[in-house]
């Protein structure tokens, strides 16, 4: 195996995932825990990170450690304050360096992006889609990245223009988890036709949603819904209401889609029903590229 | 004190509420409890109701008790089978009688109201609606009882037409305590302004909610949006996409809101906002308002 070369790290709200790098370019090993930004006070980062990576390092010098995600935020390892729009993703030149009681460490943090008007931020996404635009270096339009905070990109010339956050995934979780609606939603199972009848019913009309979401409730009492109908219902009303009102982000733009799992593949779906041109890239290779590429940076500068 | 006539139940998912009535007809006591349907299984429903009125009842007679709610609901007490709209408010004809092991009880439930198209659920809001019937017998129009599931129903000759139920109540908790918007919301004090502002913004732009609701977020992080401003503002979008969507109920109706408390108060305020002419009612009135017109049915069928 070749020797460790650096660390990349995504350290989000509720996870911390490190790729293993060795000399030869290659991911030697991925690593992943539970010890988000949210479990850990300031203290608290160095000595998790130990725990997921110390074992790999060696004992005679200082390795790279690049880390995005909410590790940067004022909460977080060390705040790294945020670039406004318009603006590339914010390489290492940017980033936030962070002294380390082990001194085989050297770790930085990149920042986020933040939006004036209207109000948004980003942290960890800014860092995806720069892994975007070394896969796709001439792509101009919308990159659409589904989580639990979903966000709509508009790009050109390598730049982040403007975007949006849809909590339309936190939104789901909470109906999905803690509502009355989870006595009548499925665990297992998707109604495909029933997702897209939805999101075509709350594209048109996405004022009822909260009548049309306590309609699964009262079908599965009076007509005994399916479990695997109402959860993809409930997926598709609040996704077409998401679409609606991000629609000038994709209507005639080419769309990039990053993200993994059933709901990346919802949000595909949807957008190609409506004609869009939508294009898949997985996100833990676009968050890889995307750390990877500030690395390049660190290696250009010390040359 | 007079001796007690009867006693009148609401009997909900969370709380368990009963009026002591004397024979000269006044309310003797008011006593509330928090054993709601969600903490009882089918044999704790007569220990919950002795818990609260076994004290007052006498020894060598029977004393009618009067039940709207969930108690009526399949998971409840006793099924009292819902009427399907249009129809009157189901009175003591329908209710179903429950058998108790106290001979001091004589229960009886009032069902709830269905409809199937679009398919729909009222359990304890149509005794409410009998009760805004006995107190203007001449109304026609729009009801909108505000609540965890608020509730828009359109009344023609002392019959329910059609209704249509927003679990918005549920959904603005649920954003307020349990998502990334709780570090940015008050716990008092209101923005009137704002309120008025987002219901206006939701009604005329309804779809991108959920990138205005992560908006109040990013405020709050990059401008220090006031707590009390985010609040009003999230239940001003909520609100204001339920009027949007619920349009065709109060559109060149009189409007009666029954509710109690700042959220009757919000949806009186966005509706006159909207130029609708709006009748305000006391929610503990009309309820037992409602469970008196009952018994007064039972009265009258026994002499």
């Amino acid at each position: 195996m070749a020797a460790l070369d650096w660390i990349a790290v995504d350290w989000g709200t509720s996870n911390l995932r490190a790729w293993l790098i060795g000399q030869d370019g290659a991911v030697a090993d991925r690593r992943s825990s539970d010890q988000g930004m949210n479990r850990l006070d300031r203290a608290g980062f160095e000595p998790a990170l130990l725990d997921l990576v110390g074992d790999a390092l060696p004992a005679d010098r200082a390795v790279p450690v690049v880390v995005c995600g909410m590790a940067g935020s004022r909460q977080g390892w060390a705040e790294a304050p945020y670039r406004a729009v318009p603006c590339a993703p914010p390489g290492l030149d940017a980033a936030t360096e962070v002294a380390t009681e082990d001194p085989r460490l050297a770790v930085r943090i990149l920042p986020g992006i933040k939006q004036a008007q209207p109000a948004d931020v980003m942290r960890g996404e800014e860092t995806q889609i720069a892994g975007i635009f070394a896969a796709r270096p001439e792509f101009d339009g919308t990159i659409c990245l589904p989580g639990t905070h979903t966000k709509w990109v508009q790009c050109s010339a390598r730049e982040v223009v403007s975007f949006r956050t849809y909590m339309t995934g936190e939104i789901f979780a909470l109906l999905r988890d803690a509502s009355v609606l989870r006595h009548s939603l499925g665990t297992e199972g998707w109604d495909a036709a029933a997702f897209d009848a939805a999101v075509s019913d709350a594209m048109s009309r996405p004022a009822p949603l909260a009548a049309n979401l306590f309609s699964l409730r009262a079908e599965a009492l009076l007509a005994d819904l399916p479990p695997e109908t109402a959860l993809a219902r409930l997926s598709g009303q609040l996704i077409g209401m998401e679409l609606a009102g991000a629609r000038a982000y994709w209507l005639g733009q080419p769309v990039i889609v990053a993200g993994n799992g059933g709901q990346a593949e919802a949000y595909a779906r949807a957008l190609e029903a409506q004609g869009a041109a939508v294009d898949r890239l997985d996100a833990e290779d676009i968050t890889l590229a995307g750390l990877t590429a500030a690395r390049a940076q660190l290696r250009k500068a010390a040359s």
